[in-house]
């Protein structure tokens, strides 16, 4: 049950958009939000992860067979490009979360393909971009990704994401979110797909500070530790032919499950 | 919550490859494994129905966007031609699932485009074609799809299907199988999407004639029943721009769920 | 599937103490809480529905074993006096939730003996009776409680009640209610215990009008319509020993799922 | 996130009345079941746990309050003589559990008083004490419960125990089992309640040497690490007067969830 002992190899994906053609992102992300979310995991976890970066203009987005085989997390921001994403990344990055890579999926990543390639919903909901401050809730005081994080936490400006959010009722509901205006939101959701876990964390926008933000960046990490799959090895789930009996005398067996 | 008067509008989607192909099916099944399908729901829903059948080689499968407007639940069974559905009619489809169109998924349609693409999974899991029995058990007595259907009921000869199987923990797990080899499998799940209904049935197959025994296709008419959404009319689910305080003066707002 | 065509028999439970205690509280409500509640559910269900109304003060608190074998659904409302229920009735009342009763769970029943009984948990939760505005949202848009309610609908004046709210995760969540006070709560929550359903739905108070509002009646009307079981009878469940085989020759069985 | 660093803390209640009356039980347990449970923990954690035993006929039955507030996990194993545990005890443990310690219910215990009380429902199920052959599958293969366990593993002789089980939906399905004469059960299931994780683990009988087999021991221990609590200190979910916007100013607030 326990981790292996190696630091947890953390990729954050960033589309790099917004920083570079909006100067007030930029003021606020100088070094990419990318690397503002990688700052808050490593703040957190230490030596028990490695954190690198990669961006949508890096050559296949940085996605690469070799680098996905060797990541044990995926964190993923993106915006306002989500259609430059190749569909044939998609398809590896899909493949490796049902292999049991872990996938963070933040904020407008709602709208992301690879998130609504793993839910099969149109991931739409309601929002607006104002000065809504946001409160996050905790309903699952259990859950790891909960521990150490205020009941509630106050994000003093964010944009605002409301229901209804067009996504599968989740395994686990950990946060809830209230907004000025008076909307709801199902915050911070976690599913498994395949071998893989998925946290789903909607705090976070390129127009506010969010990921700055301590409680923000404590809950990303919690999120990081959890979604590190304790299986053994990364195996993709397959169909099996499987003859009469072959469970009894157990040979000649082979599969993701015959651990 | 009452339902709309007028019979539920049901159309069975045939793959009707096998009945072609394989004289022993066309044995089981003379008149397409659709039409037994569908003479099972008139045989229990009476003119609470009006069920009617589309196969793979009719122009677009049968399921054009006239006839998904005015289908309220759509049952599928496919199998050995899974790769020859189009990717647009599959589009169409689930668009109209997550507007609001029943589905039900039978046996080895867990390996079809629409419900891997509904999933998000690989809905791969164990299989074996000998002489197995299947007992069919009921684990949510209160659901309505198990209501006059013996628990355990009994297929005598039917195809093995058993776990792992890899699709989401489903909102409601209502029936159970056990196979003579041993073998478990989740094998009546019931997912919301969007705002359609699903619902997966396992036993049925091409080799043996599981669509002609009673309590099954008891199962299936209570899965259509079911699947009905009682929401009064098909809309997608759309991304909303909300102004502040639109819910609160309750003008100029339009949507999915401005119900 | 389909419920008997007879009414639905509703019986509400009310505490009746806050009315004669209270002027302020006679005055909003001058027949008794348990009145509105059901004048609210006879307005939407009509017909559908035969309902009547007992009282903590009646003897045997007005849930005699007669009483509740020819209950549908009983609705419960209780706050000041939740320790003056007899344990004897409590377990009476549990009897026959499991055995396919439906219960509504209003408001401050959330710390009724009976709900505390069904949930297992504390059942506690954060409160302050000002003068809250609550906005409810639903989350789960297929459901049949969710019918015919806006989205959200306003409750101009409310007590809070917030999270964490020490229950059981639901079966479904269907309603999430935001406070003035920037607060989160599960609102609407269903529950399935042994052959019955629970809907539990926190909007009403003694000391303000909800119970005259249309959407709250819609709402827990269509929750009486939701918890009417689909089982033909009520039947306990009970520990069965199973001989070998007995499911395969079918005979000498009895039990409750032996339907 | 992670755990203190300090070895789990473990007790495990044996009911001792089988091994006291019964030769046959006494000669595949001579020290007790309880004895043969805790050494099968201790060979799977090592120095992670401490693991004390404490039986029925101690007095308070071994668990007064000072030791349950130095209980991390507390192991449950009864049978025969359930109505002898006193209802004060089962309050007490009740509390506990809400307040955070984990619990693991095995076999027979699905009768007793506490899994009943924190269920809310009967706990009856379908048994047969024969030469039944079970098979244990994995349904949630990321589940850390599961990991190092075979799919399936077999238990060659145990008492059936099948559906229909009269408990909760879960909050997360591990272990599916089927039996030689077909019957299937939920053999492995969580369930948070308060502050307290929850695990049901169904094999393990009197009769049959299951708690010496080595996947079976595996299982225990497994579950002894997931129920261990994160939260960082034991406290009990309370009902609290919130003021207004005291989630705002901070100051004043006091409570389970005050973290």
């Amino acid at each position: 049950m326990s981790h292996t002992h190696r630091p947890i190899r953390v990729v954050v994906w960033g589309e790099n958009r917004h920083e570079q053609e909006q100067p007030e992102v930029a003021a606020i992300y100088p070094n990419g939000m990318h690397q503002t979310i990688r700052e808050g995991i490593e703040e957190n976890l230490g030596s028990g992860a490695t954190v690198t970066t990669v961006t949508l203009d890096d050559p296949e987005h940085g996605l690469t067979e070799n680098v996905l085989e060797n990541t044990d997390v995926l964190v993923w921001w993106g915006h306002a490009a989500h259609s430059e994403v190749s569909d044939e990344v998609v398809e590896r990055v899909h493949r490796h979360v049902l292999a049991g890579m872990g996938l963070l999926v933040l904020h407008s990543g709602h709208w992301s393909k690879i998130f609504g390639k793993l839910m099969g919903t149109s991931c739409t909901l309601r929002w607006r971009s104002e000065q809504d401050r946001e409160l996050v809730w905790t309903v699952d005081p259990t859950h790891p990704i909960a521990q150490g994080v205020p009941h509630p936490f106050i994000i003093p400006q964010q944009e605002m994401y409301g229901e209804f959010f067009d996504v599968p009722a989740p395994d686990e509901l950990v946060f809830l979110s209230t907004f000025s205006g008076g909307e709801v939101f199902r915050s911070g959701m976690t599913y498994k797909r395949g071998f893989g876990k998925i946290f789903f964390f909607s705090p976070g926008d390129q127009d506010y500070p969010v990921y700055h933000q301590k409680e923000v960046r404590k809950v990303i990490a919690n999120g990081v530790e959890w979604a590190l799959t304790v299986r053994p090895e990364r195996t993709d789930p397959v169909l099996l032919r499987y003859e009469t009996e072959d469970f009894y005398v157990g040979h000649d067996y082979r599969g993701a499950m015959a651990n």
